[in-house]
């Protein structure tokens, strides 16, 4: 079956709102077996709506019509739907009492315009906003099938799953397949080298694969089908298996896991704790990792040593080994993550040191030159990393590399096997 | 004159990919005075462009069609233009010169699928990429006139201001309105505030105001138009002043200018140094000040004491006046704060202390509550905030506030006016 989407707002003809309607639907409805047959965008003008609707009829079985369901007199969406199909608008008594009742409790005078949003096209079933003031509805005639949401994104992601996905399930029953979804995070491969792997270990039959880059990480998300639930599920897990064996320790997590998630819950299951000596990474590790709640527990403490004074003197790095190695080297990195380690008195310390630019390269130690060390009490272990960025991207790639150096060494993995 | 835009590509009908080319290209237009008469998305698939080319000449004088120039198979937008419009494909010899060129000071084999991208519909003009590799192209039919543009979001920033909107404005010239823009950037109001103090200034004649929230500040886009550019400039600069000289020191800057770019600016300009001393920002003002090149000249260090511990030894905030007032207090901050100053030697200290939440909120003390203290020379600012938000937008909020902090106390302002 196939969807035409039709996002009304002169806002986003304008282009001074983005959209983020269409794609969220686009993918809820595949996940229901529907495709899209194509998004229309137009401003708040009836014409312009009439024959949007008639645009898409000619190409889909539905049409999902978001935006312009308010109160004011710009909100004309319910009124350029009646008309393109025909239909008479009339009050429904039931929601014109609930709009009542929810201005009586929020304590906001009743006017008359917002009677509005209980007035529906002829015929129209109503779909509940459970996020919001405006339902929306539904309505199925000759010319063709409509649904309308309101505009606004966190009513439209209660409203698709909850509301719309429901009603086209029950009438427009087709040989249905079940699907099961997840999504793998992947971090320390380029997006080609995830592709090449994989397409290495194919055919996956029954399952979608999309890649996903979301820097410094790949997003792979893999949806099984099945004849029912089950069998989805049994299929997404064998794919998982596969998928995971081939990439290694390069899956950190699925769904909606952070690394710094993953580190955060992985110190706390093991009882350890974490200090972070920042040089070229600009506190962007502790700021990563103080947004998990909580993590103050395993989190002692974190230095941005910027200057060669501060690393000496908070982190105990010896001036002669700075003098001699430079403060970008393997050697100072790993006495800043012994410092931190020593001097906070906790389990594990997280170093990184580098020229992040786009000033300060040289020929032997260009832009892009990193080093990143974990001291654990079993020894001290060091990257080197190369890398091709502006000066914002290196200090992202430092900051998770430096994070799944912890992961790997909490989940006994190899800390550095590349 | 009006534009209809048609974004091509099977990865934004299907959600996975969110399109950000129509709303750039929108912004654009309107700067030469055209408009939006609708946005069109379908896949790559040419009875799906063809109609949608007739859909949006049917309301518009220009189509701009974005996507699938690319040279695999699935691209096959030149082609399906071509059909659309009754012209035949003719190879531009200039532009496959071009190609085989790029290709040989890559070091990439020449393979003859890259000959496709230069193919182009009889009679057009070709429009350069500066980006990318595949060029664009314009051609007026009687059917109508298109502009064709690749994908890549990149490219399209480049193309569509450099190629497109010259072209444009030499095809269809009208009677000419100049318009000249600015954004500016405030901080420590809401958009309400903002919104209400504007509107109490109003009105501005020939001048367009458009709100954009950039949590955690605010962007106000002010547009003047006039009958040429001097007429534009001087109404543009009449409205910047009347808007500062209303909304204060709220304005840090304008366009890409960031707080930390001002911050750092300052600091460069008094020629002096700043530490950071972080409790509940987590590390996220040094964070934001790093991705200032050149910065480690005058940020000398920061400190994430997220322990009592830390803060005790690394900043000297005495063990009783934590004991006493609490880690979340003006006492502790304000200890923190010149404890980072004195302790690595530089011009200001800058502190934050507060609860992020979830946990450790008090009815004495709620989530929310936060400190923040600038040790400057001449004494030491400290400021209390009570924040509604999540925890990273407590985070968000914290760090903005102490960069502000910083910006006010440089510019010889009020540092705690509020």
């Amino acid at each position: 079956m196939k969807a035409g989407l039709l996002i009304i707002g002169d806002e986003l003809t304008g282009g001074s709102v983005q959209d983020v309607n269409a794609s969220f639907t686009a993918r809820e409805l595949d996940m229901i077996g529907w495709s899209v047959s194509a998004i229309l965008l137009v401003g708040d003008d009836p014409p312009s709506i009439i024959s949007g609707l008639d645009y898409l009829f000619s190409r889909s079985d539905v049409v999902i019509v978001s935006g312009g369901l308010g109160p004011t007199a710009d909100d004309i969406t319910t009124a350029a739907v009646a008309e393109g199909l025909g239909l008479p608008l009339e009050t429904d008594e039931e929601v014109l009492a609930g709009l009542k009742e929810r201005f009586h409790a929020f304590n906001i005078p009743w006017t008359e315009n917002n009677a509005k949003q209980a007035r529906f096209p002829r015929g129209a079933e109503v779909i509940n906003n459970p996020a919001g003031t405006a339902a929306g509805f539904y309505v199925k005639t000759e010319k063709g099938a409509v649904v309308v949401v309101p505009g606004v994104p966190r009513e439209v992601r209660r409203m698709i799953p909850e509301g719309v996905a429901p009603v086209l399930e029950r009438d427009f029953a087709e040989e249905r397949t079940a699907k099961a979804r997840r999504t793998l995070k992947i971090t320390g491969l380029s997006e080609s080298r995830v592709d090449e792997i994989i397409a290495g270990i194919g055919p996956f039959p029954e399952i979608s694969l999309g890649f996903y880059p979301h820097f410094p990480e790949q997003h792979l998300v893999v949806i099984a089908r099945g004849r029912d639930a089950g069998e989805a599920a049994a299929r997404l897990e064998d794919a998982d298996k596969r998928i995971r064996r081939a990439l290694g320790g390069h899956v950190y997590g699925v769904d909606g896991e952070t690394l710094e998630k993953v580190v955060g819950g992985l110190l706390e299951e093991r009882g350890l704790t974490l200090a972070v000596a920042e040089s070229f990474t600009g506190g962007l590790i502790a700021d990563r990792l103080t947004d998990i709640p909580g993590i103050s527990r395993f989190l002692e403490r974190g230095i941005v040593a910027y200057s060669n004074d501060a690393k000496v003197e908070l982190l105990k790095v010896p001036a002669d080994i700075i003098e001699k190695h430079g403060a970008v080297s393997r050697e100072t990195a790993e006495y800043m993550a012994r410092g931190v380690k020593t001097s906070s008195g906790v389990d594990l310390g997280l170093s990184t040191t580098g020229i992040a630019g786009p000033a300060g390269g040289s020929d032997e130690k260009p832009v892009g030159t990193v080093y990143i060390a974990l001291a654990a009490p079993d020894g001290v272990f060091c990257r080197k990393l190369s890398l091709r960025w502006g000066r914002r991207g290196i200090k992202e790639i430092g900051a998770q590399t430096a994070l799944d150096m912890a992961r790997r060494y909490l989940t006994g993995g190899a800390v550095c096997d590349e």
